[in-house]
């Protein structure tokens, strides 16, 4: 696993903090967010090895259809 | 670019073309999507070079806040 701190502007509010953690958390092969508000920054857990055709795959899977091998 | 066909089961009506289509296109690197319905195949020209922290940043930015350096 991989972490970083992304810097993000624009955040105002715990209903930003909510947005940010729910759409950052549904990304495949996210682990962890946590936003800190005051410091305008967003600090992910992630998997660096998943690859751009794994987040295809796992957006179609989302979509509710079923990518086979 | 790379591109890739991927496999997948249960698209069965034009619906499911443009459900895949947009949800895919709206990817960061996604260049190009073309579903073939009967034969269940998604074909995915997209920039393997995307890491995974790409895809992050991006989703924050659809959210509608700014990345800063």
């Amino acid at each position: 696993m991989a972490n970083d701190v992304i810097n993000v502007e624009g955040m105002s509010c715990e209903h930003c903090v909510k947005a940010v953690t729910i759409a950052v958390s549904a990304l495949p092969g996210v682990e962890n967010v946590s936003v800190d508000l005051d410091g305008g920054k967003v600090s992910v857990t992630y998997d660096p090895a998943l690859s751009a055709l794994d987040a295809i795959k796992s957006e179609i899977t989302e979509q509710g259809y079923d990518v086979v091998a």
